[in-house]
């Protein structure tokens, strides 16, 4: 563990903190909102949902690990020799990715069948980013590094592929906000994906012994989850609600009116 | 305790995590996701969630004893002199795996009388195999091991006779998709609890002062636990759900299309 100052260590810690808090509200939010919106689009946030709990199960280990791998005392800091584990950060992904495009797709409202397939194809090439990117984030070379980086990267591409050519049309064949409220989510997951490379390649860009260069990386991948997460996870929730609204039967049964039967 | 090296504490001690993380997770979809189906199969997903839940709440404590058998300094680990209690595996089976039997007849839906007497015997054989097996898992010798293994597996093959035979008629009924998923449950219980035999011998087949033993016994243990729960509870899930879609009433009331009655 490198050496950090005591500001340096309480920024994390309380980042951390911060993180299971949205994460974890997130999940109430989404929880309770979910009989707001048309039981066909309810699927997308229960996704939504867990993909919000188990980053915050996550964050809550991260912060219990960072804080067991250091002690203060007074205006001193030192390290217990437990380390600080980051693997977490990987397990995280690898089981909350897939589901970020799966909640894309099941928002959509497409045929179970070609919905079936797009979820399986982008929620395969989601998980093989995350597996990719693993032996480079650990590795010590720079080489190795950008190496496995760089693999990582196809499957990413692959994704962004999907979303924007394959499905242009679907996304472009939607009226009014929903058309609007897709396009947002597609370049929500553009803009805080695209952010993770670079928070990878800060150890390659900064120098590698100092203690600002974990928490640069500690503090990056917080805010790139909470954005792709949480932040994600209402768009996705306004995105069903409105295509709810779009629905007569839906409209009859007057949620804003009257109460959501028996929920 | 063996000695172990810290990689071989880390990897066993992320994958106790990434377990607790995937039962939580799966709990939490199969309770949300109760109101997607017919009343009539709900029990099957309340079992499931329950499956889930307890079976996750005994890796949160297989993850809190193994983490308090160890010390870490750095690169160099330590007993505690604390035990790693692994007798919470045994605990969790006795109580999950007879419901994954009573899943499998609830999600079929056969009369109260028959689905009582099956739920009953296919119970008590499951429960038997998990506490024959339990004096082996706790000896030193192989003979012992292999003796108690051997009783142990009296009742699994007796289950899947019943599985296969008794039950071969009430399967080969259904329709459909259905009808491939209730096959798929069969051979998901056959395949998974089929893995927990080879890792009940692995002390036997690899050399018994190896760190790797354990840790090939811990990861085959949890791989094998999150396929025969986890997954399995959402395959009964997709049964569940494709049996609601076959009843005329269900589809009346329109999951898809109107709220859930009763959600």
């Amino acid at each position: 563990m490198e050496a950090i100052t005591v500001g340096q260590y309480n920024l994390v810690y309380n980042i951390f903190s911060f993180t299971f808090a949205c994460m974890f509200a997130t999940f109430i939010f989404l929880v309770l909102s979910r009989s707001n919106v048309a039981p066909r689009y309810r699927g997308a946030l229960t996704m939504s949902a867990l993909v919000v709990i188990v980053a915050g199960y996550h964050y809550f280990r991260i912060f219990e690990s960072w804080a067991g791998a250091f002690v203060i005392d007074g205006t001193s800091i030192s390290v217990t020799g437990e380390p600080f584990n980051d693997a977490y950060r990987y397990i995280d992904w690898a089981l909350t990715v897939p589901l970020l495009v799966a909640e894309l797709v099941a928002v959509l409202g497409l045929a179970r069948k070609e919905a079936g397939k797009l979820t399986f194809s982008l929620g395969f090439a989601a998980l093989l980013m995350v597996i990719l990117g693993y032996p480079g984030e650990i590795a010590d070379s720079t080489t190795t590094r950008l190496i496995w980086g760089t693999l990582s990267t196809i499957p990413f591409v692959y994704i962004l592929y999907v979303l924007f050519s394959q499905l242009g049309d679907t996304i472009n064949a939607q009226t009014g906000e929903v058309k609007t409220l897709l396009k947002n989510a597609r370049l929500l997951i553009l803009a805080t994906w695209g952010f993770y490379p670079i928070v990878y390649l800060l150890p390659v860009i900064l120098p590698s012994t100092s203690g600002s260069t974990i928490v640069a990386l500690q503090v990056g991948y917080a805010i790139a989850d909470i954005l792709a997460k949480a932040g994600y996870g209402i768009l996705i929730y306004n995105i069903a609600k409105q295509k709810s609204e779009q629905l007569p039967e839906w409209n009859a049964v007057g949620v804003e009116a009257a109460p959501a039967a028996g929920d």
